[in-house]
């Protein structure tokens, strides 16, 4: 008999304000929830404080749950030049958190992820907690959803590394095109509300 | 007699393309500079490799020649939200890898290293290699001025720590005030051309 495949995902939803985090077990096709959690860095903090501790947050957690992989949701497009220098910051910085421990990363557009969650691309936050609070069965909806922001990653990647065709790092670029909803339903059917 | 201080600052000037270090190390008023080099990243090479490549290199340069303090240039402002991601991702990686090695840091605007250097925050990149070649008397500009505003942050950094009313990081955004050639040469007697 072959034994199953078992991988922790650490998903990352990165921000200099709010960093979501969760660690996913997942055994065969069964996911479980380690943790799901938020860093809160107050806005008047430095910036320099700011870093240190989403540093020390990061390593921290790898250091408890020792992931295999970190999954970062990475949106190459934003509303102007300086919340991307502060999103690059703290992406750069997850990412260089997770080398420290030599985790290697992957990287998802918010597009992809809410696709491969809930089958549409243009989901909103509730709809994706919703939809994962139905597949992973956990309690209640955490009070911030960049803590299911970043479970989503997670699962995102799991959906993806498990899939015939496991996508690159660099997928997130080369897709372009939105599947139908009835090649979803039909490739997923474990993920349709009955 | 009182001892000399000593310090050593890693210089970084940060992209993902090609990347400037510098260490110097100050006795008294007197800097030495331990290397200047660049990491040269190929355009086309995948992101996660770059990021892996860039992140190594400062934790090698950093276990090498154990800097005090990493000094970054840090601009605030650029062309388009898709070269400030870029940017900030370069930005957080090499912080995030001297926080690996328990190396806090400290970031400058691009005007405030300029005009610490020269004497003017609008230089050119050559105006600063020039001064800086003068300064610490080294033998050629390098082919790459990304190594020379490597070392002029680093040397910035000493000018600025060293100086009666040391600042803080958060002295660029706070630096607003252009100081006048004539205060600036009477406070730099060293730095003007005879």
């Amino acid at each position: 008999m072959q034994e199953e495949s078992e991988i922790r995902i650490l998903g990352i939803d990165p921000g200099t304000n709010i960093l979501g985090y969760s660690i996913i077990e997942c055994t065969g096709k069964n996911i479980s929830i380690l943790t799901m959690d938020v860093l809160v860095l107050g806005q008047k903090e430095e910036m320099n404080t700011k870093m240190k501790k989403l540093f020390d947050k990061i390593v921290n957690i790898t250091d408890i749950y020792k992931p295999d992989i970190l999954a970062i949701e990475a949106p190459f497009f934003g509303k102007n030049v300086q919340s991307m220098l502060k999103l690059g910051r703290a992406q750069g910085l997850c990412i260089a958190a997770a080398f420290s421990r030599s985790v290697p990363f992957v990287e998802y557009s918010p597009r992809k992820i809410k696709q491969s969650i809930t089958g549409n691309g243009a989901a909103s936050k509730e709809q994706v907690a919703n939809m994962l609070k139905r597949i992973l069965d956990f309690d209640e909806i955490p009070q911030y959803l960049d803590a299911t922001d970043s479970l989503a990653v997670a699962v995102c990647h799991f959906y993806q590394q498990s899939s015939p065709c496991p996508k690159t790092t660099e997928e997130t670029k080369k897709q372009r095109k939105t599947k139908s909803w009835s090649s979803f339903i039909s490739q997923n059917p474990n993920r349709v509300r009955q």
